[in-house]
């Protein structure tokens, strides 16, 4: 069971890896990829539901086991809302591609970069039950608020400053935000993970995460 | 656990509804209430979410019973969740409450009388197996990223004419975009209670849906 999400995870990592290139290289092919990558990830999401039902049924696991399988349960439905987040993406580079650049994207591309890392991270303390990976998704989740409210401000500024720029500032804004949400995404994971290990719930408690 | 289901299920319907009159009404008494409930949904997530690992576990549940629990696992996430939503607004609206408006809100409590009653029919379908009300809340998924792009666009219009309503306008565009991803997360349990009583998964099955 292990073995599926571990492939689902890798197809959602390189979704969100060429939705975000579809953005900085205005690169069609990529967008059309994360499109057609998305179907089979919801296809994905689909059987490994339906295997981690036929697992509880037919096995009646009992704790550690258990555990686990709530937690597929949870880092699946995660999986594939990455895998809507990205399509968002996409449609907003799409839209920005034929249009001149408001501003070099730097801050962007960097928050990325960490949102990748977080996602990686996240799938790897799964797969491997690291606590400290698990724990490192969780204290990047500040950064990542850190930049996408750097983001939101400078391009207010560009939008009040010049309102032809309102469109694609707000594209951009979009962009950060989905950007944020698959953070978010990968925080829950592993939270799950942390959890599943540890059997401590950190979730809604921030003093745990430091 | 259906029974705790609807009781967090009620409790996450009224902090919505109060998200959006703190906004309507200017009320930083409902902005503050709607912090408080957040605390007390966590804390009932994190509780449904032990009940339903122990049911599991001492009652090894076969066919209907384990589909029942593993839809609840998924349905306590998506009421979870619509909380943080509405903190979402809350947050925009205590930064719009000492703000002149930008324009009269007549659109946003159209698209958020839509989006509580998806809620309301989402929960009563699961507590009540009802097929109708489940898929009355898939068909009015269209009718609420209609009013979201038409809330969009307007306010696009605004930021362009007039750039000192920037600010305040992607406020309301945040607003609008939070009760969208609510409506999504009523459509999440919808699309779960119709799975439950018919064995049909209808989620990525836009056909289905009409």
């Amino acid at each position: 069971m292990k073995h599926f999400l571990e492939e689902l995870g890798g197809l959602v990592e390189s979704t969100v890896h060429d939705s975000i290139r579809s953005l900085t290289e205005k690169d069609e092919g990529r967008a059309q990829q994360v499109l057609m990558n998305e179907a089979r990830i919801n296809q994905m999401e689909i059987e490994i539901d339906e295997l981690v039902t036929r697992l509880l049924a037919l096995h009646q696991p009992m704790a550690r086991d258990l555990r686990l399988l709530t937690a597929a349960i949870k880092i699946n439905s995660d999986l594939e809302r990455m895998g809507d987040l990205a399509v968002n993406i996409v449609e907003r580079s799409l839209s920005l591609m034929k249009k001149p650049p408001v501003k070099p994207l730097i801050d962007i591309p960097q928050m990325a970069r960490l949102v990748e890392s977080m996602v990686r991270q996240s799938l790897d303390s799964f797969v491997k039950g690291d606590v400290a990976q698990a724990r490192n998704v969780l204290l990047s989740d500040d950064a990542v608020d850190d930049l996408r409210d750097a983001i939101y401000h400078e391009l207010v500024c560009f939008m009040e400053k010049d309102s032809s720029t309102v469109s694609r500032a707000l594209d951009l804004i979009f962009v950060a935000r989905n950007l944020e949400r698959i953070a978010d995404h990968a925080t829950n994971i592993a939270e799950d993970v942390l959890f599943l290990i540890q059997g401590v719930d950190v979730r809604h408690h921030a003093e745990v995460r430091d």
